[in-house]
């Protein structure tokens, strides 16, 4: 255990390691796509299907343009690191990265890698599996502005929604920082905490310690988990709700899940009840708390059901709703400034 | 990590060590007052001040009589393990029991304790740190009934109450029994989950395990945690809710708390505020929750006042108001027959 804050040291070498697909890659994908400042390359085995258009490079390329950590930027079913990829995670720590990885399995764990690590004096971090020791939450309002994403369900765009939301305040020159709670953000923002691992008691301080005093203007974008309205993880929805004492709410949403994800005897909560439910757990810590944009995904619709959608959603919420993957969160943003 | 589900092997020996007052070994009083058949005697080290009045032993007359577990029924200032206390914990394993805590402090982090427990086979018990897997929770809903207390704050008597229904069902013939979330509970009972250290994502999970599918008319009291309205905690109880799917709900109070428990900026709900919040979250996973009562600590309230809190609660709340420690459980019980 440590009391030190995770902070992963960048630039990145983007590890695809012998992705079958682009899909397999894309926790790679997002690091690129949100933080490519960050990104020297990429570094693909033989028979890598997935491509990010980044310099291909191996570890001592790498190396030589700076590159200080390895993300392991790849999964496979079952979240293990196959020994195929081993030979590349030493060699990166050979040359002077650290290694970074959201997967299920253990960096620390593969006896090799550590080896290398100690006698190299290099960093693991299993993103997934929190090593700081985190204070019980105290529910203090802290200075600063916070907007959280919550979800009718689990997977339905909260991260995406987050960054799309940094990425468009920072381009307007708002101050604003994503604040991860999951694995892949953890990786694209270089911090966070992997939420749903804390120990129970500590959920709410976590969420408390990312997200701190900060200026009077700053915004905290917090990445949601989870839902109020998921049997198996509402209550790290709530701890999150609580801890991060949000000023705004965005609601995420995929028109078209039919099931919550995972417990095919649930259906999801209407837009309203679960605003409303969110709205009203949130009050506990922040009585401001308000609606401010529902972010739909709605990839799988095609433009005039897309459209219709959205409409729904804005009458139903009486708040802007985007999609943030084709029509961007450019009028959620308009009313945060 | 182990599947095995905890078990402590009884009966048992309770070790008061040097308690400094009764308060301090209020661990060994619960487990006496409420599993009596299972306690063959205390263990008093010189200057103890509290006293059980149950027969006095060492570990080598308590395992002629049987004792398969010391229980450390005393508690002190930081939840340590204080060095003198570690000669009777070797005896007591030397003498073929097992060691239970419920300390924050680990009897597996002594080295001493650790090495002869290793030695001799024993099991040592740090029923604080859960070393139980759990699945997630599937918000499946089990056969038998369940009932949950909930509180408006923490340390409002959850634990008590729920013990005072098992103890007033079973004395009806009524097949139930009591399901420990906490560390001195689950001393009580022999088995249970601290649900708030295991690792968030499995919190409902965990409650799903200890409360599995039963006879139709038999009842799982499950001990509730935290408070909805406790933003350190919240999550936690979410969580208990979900996975305990109840049937019926006991709301516990104490009319004289002025503040949320270790949050002195944040006032208590009110009772009517507190149930329905509770309801509507529990009907997620159990449509058909109802109130069946209310339980309120008086113990610091004279006669006439202890009556006019537990009117006004039953009016407010439309159930029997009782104090359990005072004027029993038995109505709350007619309800559930």
């Amino acid at each position: 255990m440590s009391f030190a804050p995770l902070d992963i040291a960048r630039p990145y070498l983007l590890f695809l390691g012998d992705a079958p697909d682009a899909l397999a890659a894309k926790t790679a994908r997002g690091v690129a796509q949100f933080r490519p400042e960050w990104c020297v390359g990429q570094w693909r085995l033989p028979d890598c299907q997935a491509d990010l258009g980044l310099p291909e490079l191996d570890a001592r390329a790498a190396a030589a343009l700076g590159a200080k950590t390895m993300i392991v930027g790849v999964a496979n079913a079952g979240g293990t690191l196959p020994e195929r990829w081993h030979p590349a995670l030493v060699a990166a720590l050979e040359h002077g990265m650290d290694l970074a990885s959201g997967l299920h399995a253990r960096l620390s764990d593969l006896p090799g890698v550590a080896d290398a690590a100690r006698r190299l004096g290099r960093a693991l971090h299993d993103v997934r599996h929190p090593r700081q020791d985190y204070p019980v939450g105290k529910g203090r309002l802290r200075r600063g502005k916070r907007l959280l994403t919550v979800g009718t369900d689990c997977s339905v765009g909260k991260m995406y929604t987050s960054l799309a939301l940094e990425k468009e305040m920072r381009a307007r020159g708002m101050k604003a920082d994503f604040r991860a709670t999951g694995q892949t953000g953890i990786l694209i923002a270089g911090r966070g905490v992997s939420v749903d691992a804390v120990v129970a008691d500590f959920m709410s301080g976590a969420i408390e310690a990312i997200t701190p005093d900060n200026e009077p203007h700053h915004w905290d974008v917090v990445e949601g988990q989870g839902s109020l309205f998921h049997a198996s993880y509402a209550g790290v929805s709530l701890a999150l709700l609580h801890g991060a004492a949000p000023d705004a709410l965005v609601l995420c949403h995929e028109p078209q899940r039919r099931h919550m994800r995972g417990l095919p005897h649930y259906a999801l909560p209407g837009l309203k009840e679960c605003a409303d439910a969110n709205l009203a757990a949130a009050r506990l810590t922040n009585r401001d708390v308000r609606l401010v944009g529902a972010a739909l995904n709605t990839s799988n619709l095609d433009p005039a059901e897309r459209a219709a959608a959205l409409a729904e959603a804005e009458g139903e919420l009486g708040v802007p709703a985007t999609d943030p993957m084709i029509t961007g969160v450019s009028r959620i943003v308009d009313g945060l400034e």
